[in-house]
């Protein structure tokens, strides 16, 4: 844990003072990251202590060869790894001679990095006594830029306070480097070209056999106390993947040396020509203007805040949490460009590659659709239907056929690059949650066109591979799932988990409701799915077979469905019971400890009737809620959004702050000990439901939006918006109100704990 | 499959014709061993072709870092592997100024191998033309001495057939190699030191980390038409890890160039200084001399031959087969030192790793116990006796306590060196063998000292794993034991395997029948050992509710036990249904769909038969099989053994028949297409017993030997013999009778299909 590390602040993330230990934690924390491209809070100078190096581009990704002791049947051959790009950030510097080292200076005063989220700016400022004895005070300011987001920007400037100084700044653009996550220490960048004229520099590398290129490029700038003194390099150093420029100048005491670099990548994916282009980034970026780039960049920020805000009054630490979560996710994904995804560490790092998890589908389509245009989530949607060809051919590896798909469990461009059995063929409940967030994207968007154009091929794929997965048991009379893993990932190879098993049908029967609605109702994209797909009326009454003779596992004595079978063959003993020092079990339990063990890592049946909470009583969910909540450990950081969720559904608003906090403060509060690894960010999504769904009690029932709004104790007010079908809510919770307001031109009605209320545009309903 | 190949003979296994593509699959097949070092078939001199290279040494291993995908907690750093060891057997050769290189001649012919089982000797001959026209004719014998078991020596000749020729022999010794198995391509050998004088040479390495001395060591002996020429080397070569002798002979046409090359390795597991021991093994050679360290060869053979032979009349390929699997286990292992043990390879090649299975308690023990002195499987017993405080280590990482022990899946010094979890945490039912295996000595030997010495504390702490993984289900109000992989690997992770459950319930009574005999019966080691474990009487007893108390999974629609539990809700197609293309299904299936199948990689149900059989009715037995065998798809060499022997109890002898076949040339005809990798060795002692204990149904019950003879009816005839407590008993089945005689000094009473026979020595019985 690093509770009360970071400060408590309504806006910002603040570390105060310098510590060696914290480095790699806080280059995670204070990540920053435009959509299209981020970075790890690396210094720019050198660094001779412990770091973590990363800079992240979207889209851009290697096939690392997999590495297995024991292979398997139906491992890919390769893992697609988050790549780490090429270096733009840096600017190593000579002060007087020394080159200027944190972890070397006498001593290091006055640190202090802010991650300012309003802004979307990365300040960091210390004074710093150098070996030779000089004094220095260094202010840096970074951001990538929200309006041209294949430019970032630095301002570095350092004040001599005891003496006049000679300081060389030596920016430079590295192809040289490496991945942390690399299976075999290769190589993934191939330098192609390096050239520079004038303060410009181009690096222009391309990724081994994905072949992507990027241009790396960086333009510099010296001013003294302000003033560009046009100066130009008096070195340049250049390898075959690097280049390097010196600058010197001469300092009094107490005036001050400023570097401003532009940098960036250009890429393939959106260039014909990525020189060029970068050559035209920086002269847009020159044109505008640093102080204007700047301005621009919080001007840009205010306008996400401005629609996805979350405010909570009366606890600073509650409140600068749902903003750390709500700003990486902005800095992650925007949602501009289908070919893209919301990776698990974002731009944070690089552990568990790929960039596409059920967690989009399942946790972050909510956010999405409900901050931004709806055309975000449906392009996240589309991504998918993009893909959908792979996922047929994924399933077809494992012996599936006739169309059905299995969506990968990680994927960059559709293919599986995830190589554990247990998971990777086991973990199918994945293909649900894509179908789910189809159902979803509808049921709050309204918008149906996105089935007949794309979806229903998606939700045919899917059918047909949960009637083929489906085992017919004589022995029960019933289908049966046998051989999965759950969203449980502590349980593997079961037989019928419930999740998936209710799932399956689901997707089945949702499937064919819109065959049959799309046929009504769309008839040429119809005819031309059908066509596509070769579906005939008698495969359609097989999968119902299987749908309408679904075995559940249930207990009559507890009245609750089974996790799976065997469930209650377990040894019961409650987590509260467990001594401590086996928490937590993944670090401290050998693994088939853990897979004998009742303990659930993440909500498993409960993500079912977090899902499908329609389809079962108030009771149903009490009595699951109190079965399974006791055994959980939450070592999965998707898993304590939903029982923050479900805890204030059953007005249980103490347990559902604490998973609140838990949520929100995962990353911030370290409390998986890994912070350093990078953020957890598709789980922030699941913050952000923790309030909307939980405290704000949201759902969508029959076109109109529903509130139950609950508030924590510890909290004066919270607020929200909501972008319903092109109307923008704002709730604002009280202790002992809720207001409404429309930002929109049309009246809508909504329902406030089952009483109707009609919010009329610009003006506020108070009930 | 390679049917055919392989020559049809009594005594040898014969190849005839040189084809490359077979060169990997013979360098197996051909290979030889004495117990102590052995080797595979690859040739002296140097060959471009496909080769694998390898020569081990008995006991010397290296723990090579582990490789996994994804880590699991308990899993081991380091993987014990086999270990290539350094060269002796190179013999380069230059004709008239040209590499003989068989991959480059012009023609090669009349190439044939032969391994003469009844010798111990393996020789090759050819006649070959040379890219320079020379034709040759070259006879090579090589042989590993029995009786020096650290000497091997190769006879290698010479003729020119069509001119005069130059001959260079270049004899050398290596330790510059690498292992084929080898997870990060390290060097294993660290070479120490390289010494030579006249014709003896020396080569000195040391193993990285494990620290095992080895000195490879050559003297070499010209001769032109069997005589001796002492020559000397007109050139030697070296470098830190080789040196190369250089010698010149000039031999007209027809007539004959030899060397003779006396090699092999002292190792520091022997001796304090090896090369001393080195030079002492090659005096010994050469005062002995070729010829008659030949003799002494086929005297030596011929020794184990008399007591382990089982001959088959009528019927070559089947009399080839268990001669073939005698002969490897014979070379494998001789059971002179319970340092040892019996690698699932042998001496034929690296794969898997490690050199012990549960394949030793389960299948190679009946066969040394019967076909050696019992010190031999009192030896092996004591192999895990003498680990006994690594395996409770072991149960240690995996949370287990108290003394409770539990042996690895694959070791060589007792560490558990496998890492996949659902077999090295989980494929537990290893731990029941070990204490089977300890029963079924005294069973068949008589000699119980070994459980008061050493065994029973071996029990204890199986049976205290066996009460410590069981878990209390308040549902089923019994013992279940959870998350196991049973014998068949083609289930993992499942609950209640029946085998598992019932050898842990066996287990536990065995241990505690025994803890109250070594109480009465033998009160001072009784004591020691109390006091050594620990033990009370409340321990006991919480043992015994957990082995009175056992889950057996069964159905009663089937009347069967059932494998694990849900294994009815399997789609239960029976392998005979499944098309031929799907086959084998460990090439054709991924490895989630094996996991759902019903189908079944090896005995394991029936295994419980096999080992239990005394506590079933023949009834019984012939359901299950009937249950069980239509889904075996033998896919593990350890399968068709069990199914030949209930087949031969149930009386199906043409089904018990075609398992003998495919059990006894598994390796020879190449069913699995893998024979390149090496031979199955362990496997072969289940050949054994598919006669003995299948064809002969050999029995010992209340120390009496009991016998169901049975005939294929293929078969003219067939004999065996079994040491049974000091005597030799002779069996001779034929289609009509059965002819018992004795080599003793006293009568023994056998039961004949439950009727007593009175067995006198020296004097033949029929019945």
């Amino acid at each position: 844990m690093n509770q009360d590390y970071i400060k408590a602040d309504n806006w910002s993330i603040i570390e105060e003072g310098f510590d060696a230990e914290r480095v790699k934690s806080s280059e995670s924390l204070f990540s920053i990251g435009n959509g299209a491209m981020g970075q790890r809070a690396n210094f720019e100078e050198y660094y001779s202590g412990k770091t973590f190096q990363g800079s992240y581009i979207a889209g851009i990704y290697y096939p690392d060869k997999t590495k297995v002791g024991w292979w398997k049947n139906g491992y890919p051959e390769y893992f697609a790894k988050v790549l780490n790009a090429p270096n733009w950030i840096g600017i190593d510097i000579e002060i007087n001679n020394e080159v200027f080292d944190l972890a070397k200076c006498k001593t290091v005063a006055n640190f202090k990095r802010e991650l300012n989220m309003k802004e979307g700016i990365y300040y960091r400022s210390f004074s710093a006594t150098l070996q030779n004895g000089l004094e220095i005070s260094v202010k840096v300011t970074r951001f990538l830029s929200l309006d041209i987001d294949e430019l970032g920007v630095i301002n570095f400037e350092i004040t001599p306070l005891n003496g006049d100084a000679k300081i060389v700044y030596k920016p430079y653009i590295d192809a040289g480097v490496h991945n942390e996550d690399a299976n075999w220490e290769e190589k993934f960048w191939e330098p192609l070209n390096v050239q520079h004229s004038n303060n410009e520099a181009f690096v222009t590398a391309r990724t081994f056999k994905t072949h992507f290129t990027a241009t790396t490029f960086m333009q510099n700038t010296i001013l003294l106390n302000g003033s560009n003194v046009n100066a130009s390099p008096i070195n340049i150093e250049k390898n075959n993947e690097k280049v390097q420029f010196s600058y010197e100048i001469n300092v009094a005491k107490e005036q001050t040396a400023t570097i401003q670099k532009l940098g960036g990548y250009t890429v393939s994916l959106n260039h014909e020509n990525t020189q060029v282009a970068a050559q035209n980034v920086i002269a847009e970026g020159l044109k505008i203007g640093y102080t204007n780039l700047k301005e621009n960049q919080i001007q840009a920020w205010a306008k996400i805040w401005e629609m996805s805000d979350i405010t909570i009054n009366g606890d600073v630490k509650a409140q600068q949490g749902i903003r750390f979560n709500i700003f990486q996710l902005n800095q992650t994904y925007l949602g501009k460009d289908s070919r893209l995804n919301i990776g698990p560490k974002g731009f944070t790092g690089e552990k568990y590659g790929g960039s596409t998890y059920w967690d989009t589908e399942a946790y972050c389509i909510p956010f999405y659709m409900a901050t931004k245009d709806q055309q975000v989530a449906r392009n996240l949607l589309t991504y998918r239907y993009n893909q959908l060809d792979k996922a047929i051919e994924n399933a077809g590896k494992l012996g599936f056929k006739n169309g059905a798909a299995l969506y990968p469990m990680v994927t960059m461009n559709g293919e599986e690059c995830h190589n554990e059995w247990e998971i990777t063929f086991e973990e199918i409940h994945r293909n649900g949650a894509i179908a789910f967030a189809i159902f979803n994207y509808h049921r709050f968007t309204g918008d149906y066109s996105y089935i007949p154009e794309k979806g229903l091929e998606v939700l045919i794929g899917i059918a047909r591979f949960w009637h083929q997965r489906a085992t017919y048991s004589t022995y029960r009379n019933q289908y049966v799932i046998l051989g999965v893993t759950g969203p449980n990932e502590y349980e593997n190879n079961v037989n019928n988990n419930f999740y998936t098993n209710y799932l399956a049908k689901w997707c089945i029967d949702y499937a064919v409701e819109q065959i049959n609605k799309v046929e009504k109702e769309y008839t040429s994209d119809y005819s031309r799915i059908m066509s596509k797909v070769n579906l005939d009326n008698a495969e359609i009454a097989h999968w119902k077979a299987v749908a309408d003779n679904m075995y559940f596992p249930y207990s009559k004595e507890h009245d609750v469905y089974l996790q799976q079978d065997g469930f209650l063959d377990k040894e019961l003993v409650k987590v509260h019971d467990l001594d401590k020092s086996q928490r937590p079990i993944n670090q401290k339990w050998s693994w088939d400890r853990i897979l004998r063990s009742p303990y659930i890592k993440q909500a498993d049946t409960l993500q079912g009737f977090y899902f499908f909470e329609d389809h079962f009583t108030k009771e149903q969910l009490e009595k699951h809620f109190d079965f399974y909540e006791p055994f959980t450990v939450h070592e999965s950081s998707l898993s304590p959004c939903v029982h923050s969720i479900q805890a204030a559904t059953l007005d249980r608003m103490e347990q559902a702050y604490t998973f609140y906090l838990r949520t929100s403060r995962l990353d911030l509060d370290d409390y998986n000990k890994e912070v350093e690894e990078g953020c957890h960010i598709t789980s922030m999504a699941g913050t952000w439901m923790s309030i909307v769904e939980g405290f704000g009690g949201m759902r969508v029932k029959n076109d109109t939006l529903h509130f139950e709004p609950k508030i924590p104790s510890q909290w004066q007010g919270y607020s929200f918006k909501i972008n319903f079908r092109n109307q923008i809510l704002k709730v604002e919770v009280q202790q002992n109100e809720t207001k409404f307001s429309l930002e929109g031109n049309k009246e809508i009605t909504v329902f406030v704990n089952g009483k109707e209320v009609l919010v009329e545009p610009n003006s506020l309903v108070t009930v």
